[in-house]
């Protein structure tokens, strides 16, 4: 055989098994209560909904869902899509959408476009580590800024742009999930919002609004999307129905300027062709019968309980330190708990695991490495009857550490 | 907004829309007789028996359907194309196998591990336009073999590796379409197909086998497939489920060594986390009641018909000159015209639309833009009843230009 490591590109080199992969392989046994994974909760899924809408889909588009697809994707989803959009005061037109792979290969062909080897990418610390790992795909070099209760912090974000230009940097983009932000279930508020879009302007960067959560806010004010406070046509916006419908689906899309979706269609032609037609329609099915909203409410129904449940118990038994922290999120799957500055969450993960209680370790999350002394805990996908065990145990693996 | 051009990556300001696209634009209107699309016939696409099958996915496997998957594929499709890959006397386990959006999805991760901007990659004259513009995405610099009625010409392939190897030029792998190649409809038999395996080990090189029609042969005997000739793992072989099910399924796999189908979980996970679980329990569900086999079957009787009646209309009514040829593959879906050295298919094309008749560019599957008095014809798609009348009318566009 050839000598792989000699052949792989430079940017695969650099690609490094997920650490996260690994450690969720070990949270996989039944006997572990898993605050880990991202998963939504299962019993949202709609399995006698689709059964009739997969049935009618076959009925009505059959030939066509089962056929080649355009790249851009499949009209009557976009229609509705177009639609769906107005809920945020968003007006676009067909040609702002781009169907994809779910978000991730949002991530994927937003970097594909953009980023060179090296190129600076200013991320969230802590952020979304799907998003860290498509822009490092690409060789980004990535600078992050620090996200406190109101997440990404726009002064410090100032001051490091201005520094970035006067080195005469040519950065990119900056990667945003403004609504319940993954992982540390933040919000940004109207004003940072409003910040980040004049910083935009001034800096001339591209704003990544990734936005996976948006629709699953159970408690608390919606501030109004980036995408909807922008005019200059510098913000693309990512969305998916794998947390308001199904993951399995991996169905998504891509709102930005009419050029971007042309230049981001000619990348996904040569990537995949064209997202799987028969989810598209599946989907489209499902929103023409309304059924999508009434999903969500259900949705955030479960989600508002789980997470208060969480709350409760974190409240009940985490150890009381004036250096013991946690988000309390308005919506969204995700918390995140600060501990005393010399934890460190990835040696702990064994003795959680062994305790059979699993979090995500912070340094996941951190573009430098960083944020050891931090961990993420989903509140979706874990059962209700569960719960309050499972704090339980992760409280022990603390209170012993202490 | 800002400055797209000036921000674009390196690679995406080298990607171009496809011509080949913007010309089907042009072949869509209803009154036009298409041979250009690579569409396999709606009529093969199984939609009674997919919304039983549909319905009864979603009942035995909807949670995990519905779900996030693993990104190597769900197993038990995994499992079936383990037994399926044992048809070409193909011994695997499930670890050599990748889930993927369909072929493009392969030829887009073997890019993205393998290919540096500049790196030569070997590829057929002519070849399969996706193939092309995958490679060109990762800024690959196209190195041509020609294609004779026996594919790939292996003995000019010897010749210039022995000159990239003088001139110390680092290539990564030979692309091959060695089944009723896209867009020739050629293919390699036995002797070449060990000649590539035995060069690949002199040269160091991957061979990139690209197999979505191997199942479509109707006629003729089967060589073995290149997988299944190597002993050195330095094949990757890619499939799909597009010509064989339903491109709308988007659905395909990746076989090769342990090694490189672990890069390439890697590659996918951050290029979009997993293939939609629902497409790969829809095909596994069909698979497991053995209905695969009885679609290929009917599948080639159909294109049989088809391909045979294109060839009688081809000899009844194209104008008889010494230079005017073409292919009669014994599967796939399409044929390859050669018309004389001084035409020019691109500048004829606007002539064929005006007669009501299409097909693609000869150029558009070279990848030095040559092959400009050659036609890709498909023959799967087109409706039996127009054939006669659409090579007439293409016969008459080729007549009035000699």
């Amino acid at each position: 055989m050839i000598d792989l490591q000699k052949n792989y590109s430079i940017n695969a080199r650099r690609m490094k098994k997920s650490v996260i992969r690994e450690l969720l392989k070990l949270t996989a046994k039944p006997d572990i209560i898993s605050f880990a994974g991202g998963l939504p909760a299962p019993e949202t899924f709609p399995v006698e909904e689709l059964k009739d809408v997969c049935v009618k889909v076959l009925e009505k588009y059959g030939l066509k869902a089962l056929q080649y697809g355009p790249t851009e994707g499949v009209d009557i989803l976009k229609d509705q899509l177009v639609e769906w959009a107005k809920r945020d005061n968003v007006n676009i037109t067909k040609e702002n959408i781009l169907m994809t792979v779910a978000s991730q290969q949002g991530l994927d062909l937003v970097s594909k476009i953009f980023i060179d080897p090296s190129d600076p990418i200013i991320v969230g610390l802590p952020t979304y580590l799907g998003g860290l790992s498509a822009f490092n795909a690409y060789g980004a070099n990535l600078i992050g800024i620090t996200v406190d209760e109101n997440g990404l912090e726009t002064d410090k974000l100032e001051i490091k742009l201005e520094e970035l230009k006067k080195k005469g940097e040519h950065y990119k983009f900056v990667y945003v999930v403004p609504d319940f932000q993954n992982p540390t279930g933040t919000t940004m508020p109207e004003d940072r919002r409003k910040k980040l879009i004049e910083l935009s302007q001034k800096y001339n960067f591209i704003i990544l609004e990734d936005s996976p959560y948006r629709e699953l806010r159970f408690e608390g004010k919606e501030p109004p999307s980036i995408l909807s406070l922008d005019t200059t046509g510098n913000v693309i916006s990512l969305h998916t129905f794998s947390k308001i419908l199904a993951p399995g689906l991996r169905l998504g899309w891509i709102i930005a300027h009419k050029d971007i979706i042309d230049k981001l269609v000619v990348a996904k032609q040569s990537t995949d062709l064209c997202t799987p037609p028969i989810t598209q329609y599946i989907a489209a099915e499902y929103m023409s019968r309304g059924l999508l909203e009434k999903r969500i409410e259900e949705t955030n129904i479960l989600y508002k309980k789980k997470k208060d449940m969480m709350i409760e118990y974190l409240e009940k038994y985490m150890p009381k330190h004036d250096e013991i922290s946690w988000t309390n999120p308005e919506g969204g799957l995700f918390l995140w708990v600060v501990l005393p500055k010399n934890f460190d969450t990835e040696a702990m993960f064994q003795e959680a695991i062994d305790e059979k209680v699993a979090y995500i370790v912070g340094s996941a999350f951190d573009a430098y490495g960083k944020s050891k002394n931090c961990m993420r805990l989903n509140f979706s996908f874990a059962n209700e009857n569960v719960m309050e065990e499972g704090m339980k145990r992760l409280a022990k693996v603390i209170e012993k550490k202490l």
